[in-house]
């Protein structure tokens, strides 16, 4: 077993093996030391792994309850996490106990941020089903909601007791499910790792599945020196929004229906790597992006795309951040204010 | 003015001063240095105080908007939640930019659990407008709204930037208003100050006022204190739930319909010293609670009072914890499995 340390407010451990959903109850016992585990899930990912989770978990002497709520970025909300809260009350859980999140980023932004705030925070355990949760969103302690105003807009910081990460799991997924998180894998190697990139770029949708365990180790572990560097989002870690200013946009433009996450940061790096980079790097890019079968263009206007950067709430005080990697490995933070940073883009557009 | 300096995780500083509320614009802009203001209040307190706050806030160069809610504890759901979400959302506000809680502890409770949750958090004051907001709920850092399942159950820990506390406010209180902070400052006597507690029982409801500023501010210091020693509520900070373990029975019983937090608790501190205290100071304790108006006594039997203890959220793997001051200004804490808690209360009864 592999195990990655994060060091921050709250120390916690990142445990990837395969097979490890079957037999994590013991560990998860051993860190939280509570005797109630509240699993919250999805129908899909519950349908596949609640059972053999809820399992390993009674047989280590847990009490176990269980919430399931449909899958998709619509349950994201506060109506969802009113029923989970709901949940937690009836199952008489108290601050001795634990939630495990079990799924995807939706199940482990929506449990986290219920796990950071029901009787104003208990320990949670994330247990990740994606590659893109595996590698990106349960690591690092941000939890959110929607609002019907926009993605992510009510949430907390918090760290979990351990995230458990089996990438076994990764088997069930459809293809478009790990594209979308190879986009963010792209990423890392993009920012920080030429050696990661060139990994990726060797590989294809078709055979990565032989090297994903290296991946995911590299990537989380990228993640977690950003995040230790930076818990709380106020500089270093908007490294990890390379490709995602206008991806925001191109998600946003769509309604969130047309691109998933990963192809609407794939679009985002593409387009910032065409205005900052070399045309052999610039190429390099575009040929892994379309190796993991992501998009590296989109028919929304880029004067329209551009716009919607404005109304990112990482923007602060008129200036926009965003992420440039002139070299692969190399990610630097630009600032400029916004008018400036429109037209950028759109002078140097192709 | 006086100056009382928080030493938590985010220090902060609780100034108090007669007339600061209609003067405080300059002391806020100097202390969260950004440019727009959210103000949170409730329709009471906006009639009265909400155009002199506006006026200094801008007077002070920042621009303001104001949301306004039904006053009561009623408000203190989801539902005024999602509303002050939108209007933030809709006024752009920014993780650059505050909220100001002006307002009685329903207020201070939702304005600071948005500010702890709004983008994952911003700056946020707090300036509280009853007695017992300015002894208690504004000082500490716990912010929380109410579920259909019970009062505080979702919430965080978030530390304003700075407390205005101007006692001139009181002036505009009803008489049970003031009588429910009483309650309270009597409680921060009975657990860590004889001497305000004879200062207190020296006076009653009629002449308080001549030795407010001096009663807030010992009560401030006294949560400070506690509060510096045990910012997450784990251990010391018990001892603020003197008079408590009961006394949310009576507010639960009674639907939190007949009895005021403070008369609760008021109740809940002579039924605890009836049971550990000397006749002698039980008597004082009784006279100083009735020179403030306030019940030492329900008419709800106490076996089923005694049953709804369970149910409180602070109870930790089966054993309750309970605040016992056997001595005027030296409180204990004492934990007991909650069957012999139970046994222990009835059996001492009169």
């Amino acid at each position: 077993m592999k195990t990655i340390k994060v060091n921050v407010s709250s120390s916690y451990d990142i445990l990837i093996e395969r097979g490890l959903l079957k037999t994590c109850g013991s560990i998860i016992k051993d860190t939280v030391k509570c005797s109630n585990a509240a699993i919250i899930t999805d129908d899909t990912v519950n349908e596949l792994y609640g059972d053999a989770l809820d399992s390993t978990l009674r047989d280590s002497g847990f009490s176990v309850c269980r919430f399931v709520f449909p899958h998709g970025e619509a349950s994201k909300c506060s109506d969802t996490l009113n029923k989970i809260y709901a949940f937690l009350c009836e199952n008489s859980i108290t601050r001795s106990d634990c939630i495990i999140a079990l799924g995807g980023g939706v199940v482990g932004d929506i449990s986290g941020y219920a796990a950071a705030t029901f009787l104003r925070g208990l320990k949670y355990v994330q247990i990740p089903t994606t590659l893109l949760a595996q590698i990106d969103s349960s690591v690092g302690g941000k939890t959110a909601i929607d609002l019907p105003h926009g993605k992510n807009l009510v949430g907390a910081f918090k760290q979990p007791a351990c995230v458990i990460c089996d990438p076994d799991v990764l088997s069930t997924l459809t293809e478009e499910i790990l594209s979308d998180g190879m986009a963010e894998a792209i990423k890392y190697g993009m920012i920080r790792d030429e050696q990661l990139f060139d990994l990726i770029a060797s590989h294809n949708l078709s055979n990565v599945a032989n090297v994903i365990d290296d991946i995911i180790y590299k990537c989380i572990s990228i993640k977690r020196d950003v995040v230790e560097n930076d818990e709380f989002d106020t500089g270093e870690r908007m490294i990890l929004n390379y490709g995602h200013t206008l991806g925001h946009s191109v998600e946003s433009y769509y309604n969130y229906k047309t691109y998933t996450h990963g192809s609407a940061v794939a679009i985002g790096m593409k387009e910032m790597a065409e205005r900052t980079c070399s045309g052999e790097i610039t190429k390099k890019l575009i040929d892994c992006i379309k190796a993991y079968k992501l998009p590296t263009a989109c028919d929304a206007p880029m004067d329209k795309l551009v716009t919607l950067c404005g109304g990112d709430k990482k923007r602060t005080g008129g200036d926009l951040s965003f992420i440039v990697c002139e070299e692969i490995g190399q990610a630097q933070i630009k600032k400029l204010p916004f008018e400036e940073f429109v037209k950028f883009i759109i002078e140097t557009g192709k």
